[in-house]
């Protein structure tokens, strides 16, 4: 009823002529761009053909690039987002009920498609410029799932095989990512594998072990480079990835447009940065170009705190070292969370483009643990019916925080944040939290230093 | 680029002033009604006052209500349907395109909310009318979970207690179908429980028993009754809960009239038949009037084929023989399909509602067996996206079996059906498939006799 005044709907769909067909590029209106990747050898940039064995062309092309503004969608990308975008954007009238706040609350939810997340944005990308290249395949790993499962759809649409390397523990704790991914034609390994030689060497040197995300690209990328027709591909923190998650912030600032709204406060959680980055892009844009203020607030988790205590310097991308450097908020490459910690958000480092941005001061960072993260994703589940996933409670948590906020100020700002998936596979973090046994946990400063420690030495690069 | 030149979308979503206000009740426009629930006791139609201690008052005048045409929806209700509805009526452009069919698909999907199913349709307004009449909560049974989780849902949105009596092997087996339950407050038993005098009996009398649907009914009946302030819901085969699923119909109806488009073919699973009731009920009423023709295909596992080679008579609704006595097709209440069968659609009757149009004539009835079931489960996946429940699966396997008669015929039929879920929590039943271990099962006629013979017998009540 009380959207009846308001004459905004529950839920903003775009029509489909109204959706974005253009991808935006944040790194164009950047006057101090993110630094270049650097090969870890010669630490120098990484060039186009020094990242052709493992990237797709058009890939690398896109990830050099920080000049264009904007990239054309592909009618057959297009084509496919209609299966499942425009994703709604909900305005929250229960949660703003529940919690007698004078703030409008929206929120972009991604959650509404098979994969759970809005990784399947980049990854039917991937797989389209994969498939143009005229490859047979790409490899990938997962730890939690979703990433793999979004391959696994995209490849199975454009008929590309997908070779995913998922961490043995996940492997053997969650069979139904894995099987979700094997229906959609995927060829899952658990890692370490007697696929690969790295993976071999691992298993004769440490039998019995339930594997790493470290090692998982490893054997990924060691696929990819030794069979032909075959390249990498990765989630989340490449600007490419970043680059195709700006659908999410272009429908959302469209849909608002429509109707006139303009946030004051946009919210998203930060693990890798694509969910983050692809929300605020356009929004960021009108900021860097001094055409509009916004308030952006990066949310991590208090274990993996790599904005809030991390240091910004060059660092591995990956545990296994064997990717290009990136310069980034890193925890160092070795650091590995606490395994108590529920979900994602597990990356030691931060997209080179948020990191950047974050460092020139034109966004927030908070951390929040995550048995408070949960009460906000069951009070959120309760009065508006979605079941978050943990990643993107840490948004609602606050999101909460801000129009809690507004109740004592009285201020009626509008809170926009992103509501990157939903909970369906993490009902084991839900058990904990219901049962009471949810642990919380932050690193000592020593356990951050150990981290910091095997980050790479060179001129230029002091912590 | 196929849709652009159609001009129809890949989604239909219809503005929140187009969703319906009011329910429609199919029995108003039949000419032989369905026939009434009988006491089985005296064998006389249940009246108002002998369901009062088990159901709640306005629910009661719904289920006996056959010549209402049109039931306004309270606005309540219909606040908490814009939170997840309209659902979506969807062109199946890349599954048409993948059967080189003629033939327009569409399906209208029910499956985007956290319930995974329809099922939320009808307990949003049980739980409604259980509040509006003052009472502290309700209680349910829930086997393999969809129904109880979208009770949870609807009482944690009004603040209603919520008893779910969980079938023991499914509450043990099924953790994070009990883990959602809970996260939105429900209180979920395991049954049999200490907490009844029927549960305490049946333990004493079989100590390490699994548990039943037809136990976990009589516990849920048992609790309701002996507790001041709560009632028992149901969440199928009712003939309320095909008013409150005709929303389903509804919306799909308005938004094929907007594009103009007329389906020839209808297609549904059928369990109890609350999907399948609630789709084609406005375009049965306009067959039943007269005005227009649709063919109406029922799709039943073969495992459990009450409609294709059960018995058209009185019969108990539940295993439990608590239940008033209901004119249906069946295979007689201590049927028990076989445990190899995935999902739901497990049960022994169907909708007295359903069942008469089925005894008229007015909708053909067709099985299908689970391997060929989750053959098209996969297919529809792969190009749609969507990983459809196995209920849902029975719908899509008849939907392809037509547009494939469409391909050899040249006919440009217009092929709808209901999609009634998401099958993130049947993942084990998929693992099977994936690994070649899943099996059909069809019962012998002996078995089917066996379940005859358990039909009550009465003067009228010959088989």
């Amino acid at each position: 009823m009380k959207n009846e005044a308001n004459k905004i709907p529950y839920k903003i769909y775009l029509e489909e002529s109204e959706m974005p067909t253009q991808y935006y590029n944040v790194r164009a209106d950047m006057k101090k761009k993110p630094a270049p990747l650097l090969n870890p050898g010669t630490l120098k940039p990484m060039t186009f053909d020094e990242l052709r064995p493992v990237f797709c062309d058009e890939l690398i092309r896109q990830e050099l690039d920080d000049t264009t503004a904007y990239f054309d969608i592909p009618q057959e990308i297009q084509d496919f987002y209609k299966m499942y975008r425009p994703s709604p954007l909900v305005r929250a009238y229960c949660l703003e009920e529940k919690l007698q706040t004078p703030a409008k609350i929206y929120y972009k939810f991604e959650g509404n498609n098979t994969s759970g997340s809005h990784k399947l944005n980049s990854a039917i990308a991937q797989a389209y410029y994969a498939k143009q290249q005229g490859l047979k395949g790409v490899t990938t790993e997962t730890g939690a799932g979703q990433w793999g499962t979004a391959l696994s759809m995209a490849c199975a649409y454009l008929g590309l095989d997908c070779k995913v390397y998922m961490v043995k523990v996940s492997y053997e704790q969650k069979p139904f990512r894995r099987e979700v991914m094997r229906t959609y034609g995927a060829q899952v390994t658990p890692s370490p594998s007697e696929s690969t030689e790295i993976g071999r060497k691992i298993l004769s040197e440490h039998p019995g072990t339930t594997g790493s995300l470290g090692c998982a690209i490893s054997e990924a990328v060691e696929d990819a480079t030794t069979h032909e027709g075959y390249r990498y591909v990765l989630g989340s923190v490449l600007s490419q990835v970043l680059l195709h998650q700006s659908i999410i912030g272009l429908e959302t600032k469209t849909a608002m447009d429509k109707y006139g709204i303009t946030p004051d406060v946009i919210i998203g959680c930060a693990g890798g940065g694509s969910n983050l980055g692809g929300l605020i892009s356009p929004f960021m844009g009108e900021k860097l170009r001094g055409e509009k203020d916004y308030h952006f607030i990066a949310v991590e988790p208090a274990s993996c705190p790599s904005l809030t205590r991390g240091k910004y310097v060059y660092d591995f991308c990956d545990t296994g070292m064997v990717c290009p450097l990136a310069k980034m908020y890193t925890l160092g490459s070795g650091f590995i969370p606490s395994p108590s910690h529920a979900g994602g958000l597990r990356y030691h480092g931060m997209s080179s483009i948020l990191s950047e941005l974050y460092d020139q001061g034109l966004m927030e960072a908070r951390s929040a643990e995550q048995t408070e993260v949960f009460t906000a994703a069951e009070e959120f589940a309760r009065v508006e019916g979605i079941l978050p996933a943990p990643e993107s409670s840490h948004a609602i948590k606050v999101a909460i925080d801000e129009a809690l906020k507004c109740k004592e100020t009285g201020e009626e700002k509008t809170i926009l944040f992103g509501l990157t998936g939903t909970g369906y596979f993490d009902l084991k973090a839900y058990e904990q939290y219901n049962n009471g046994t949810m642990k919380d946990y932050i690193p000592t400063d020593e356990e951050l230093q150990a981290g910091f420690d095997g980050i790479p030495k060179f001129p230029g690069n002091e912590i």
